[in-house]
């Protein structure tokens, strides 16, 4: 199975079976994936080696480096060490990339995809374009309790995030076992494909602060997450005019901002 | 509260209690964390603004850039927009890290602490020193047991990694928002006071490599984790000689590596 590998283990605990002791479980595959932009390596990440090009499409269209409009091509070379995502660009994208390189100086960070500074941090990103697209809260718990139909690699080793598209019904899924991985990889397929963004990005895993970035920088109006959001992706949710959804159970969830975007003629009040 | 903030939200679904549909949330804060070292940044991550000079004594060892006997001091710095953790070294240690900082080529990357190749991600790491230390399958359930008095931080959120270290006993904790800053949190705590590594190290989080491979910076033997491992941790525990256990609860658990560590009297077979 891609994604995943039979791992040999031993089982202790006054709770184990009897003969459940020895024998294999499934665990996620974890690669290195350098992500080149024609030719130069601009971040490295542990990622599931599956739906590469996505990833590279996805990461291009998130961190602002380019749309699919500026790619001529993503190539994947699988080498000893890992994976090379080679992402080549028009003239045009490249100069703006190369333009914003030579603005870093000495070693620049890590965590936030070669960022500098606190100020790149937490770096602006667009406002939710006006959209006619809304939820009913049934939608949204249908929304979460068809996640578990997409998680094939989740189903197998209960050990990756997913983040899925919904927008009448889910439409589209990538699983990962990094979560901004599996969203950069849906955000790919998307922009790939088309798909307009009026609609909800489902996701598996904790909200934080570059996970709302991303979303914004695909331009989709609602988050709906299973685990919790941090306060100050909270924050930026309701600055950049996104309805952020989470603890979302199939009966049960919570909104945190923007719940005009919740139909009223179902609200539970 | 110090790394949480009351947050307001709407609750909707069908089995919302009467009354309970909106109110506040606590939700942890996340703020953008610069490590400078000798004034030159060298990552941004987003933290839970608590323990910080623990985590930058910890990101120093674990990253292989400095240990306490190089570090002058370690200040806290709270800027508009986040915190600098102002490392200081001494000139020995500022040397080897100039030169390390010279052998950086374009701009790195990230995800993994300003590399920027595949033989960068996959670091060699030190293997684990003999030491007398070993656990019974009780202890190791206990180790488990005992880690929700520690997590102050979950308990009002549920939703921060805790990293703690068990040595006859749990000694020490420390929570994140992330699970790579937990660590490195409680690692910085570690070699600030001197504890001897030989003892286990207690995670909430899933166990990646460069989770194993920060463990094998410490030092420590044996790690424990209620969350699942990667196939890819697996193989990096097994060659740096660590007993990885995981999928840990307080009635059972599993263990992929150097089980000799597991005191065979009590062995469940």
């Amino acid at each position: 199975m891609i994604g995943a590998r039979a791992t040999p283990r031993l089982v202790f605990g006054p709770s184990v079976q009897p003969g459940a002791q020895s024998g294999k479980r499934m665990l996620p595959e974890e690669v290195a994936v350098a992500l080149s932009f024609n030719g130069t390596t601009q971040a490295v990440m542990m990622a599931t080696p599956e739906d590469l090009v996505d990833f590279g499409y996805g990461f291009a269209q998130t961190e602002g480096i380019a749309t699919p409009a500026d790619i001529l091509s993503v190539e994947v070379e699988t080498l000893p060490k890992g994976r090379d995502v080679q992402i080549w660009l028009a003239p045009e994208a490249e100069a703006k990339l190369s333009a914003r390189r030579r603005t870093m100086t000495g070693p620049v960070g890590c965590g936030l995809c070669g960022i500098d500074s606190l100020d790149q941090a937490l770096r602006d990103v667009p406002t939710a374009q006006p959209s006619a697209f809304r939820m009913t809260p049934a939608h949204v718990m249908e929304a979460v309790a068809s996640l578990p139909a997409q998680q094939r690699l989740h189903d197998a080793t209960r050990a990756v995030h997913c983040a899925a598209f919904w927008n009448g019904k889910l439409t589209l899924a990538r699983e990962d076992v990094g979560r901004h991985n599996a969203l950069d990889k849906l955000v790919g397929a998307m922009v790939r494909i088309g798909t307009s963004p009026a609609g909800a990005v489902v996701l598996t895993s904790r909200v934080s602060i570059d996970m709302v970035q991303k979303v914004a920088m695909l331009g989709a109006p609602m988050i709906i997450a299973v685990s919790a959001p941090t306060a100050d992706a909270v924050t930026l949710a309701e600055s950049a005019g996104i309805t952020l959804i989470a603890l979302a159970r199939s009966d049960r969830f919570e909104v945190f901002t923007h719940s005009d975007r919740i139909l009223e003629e179902s609200h539970v009040r």
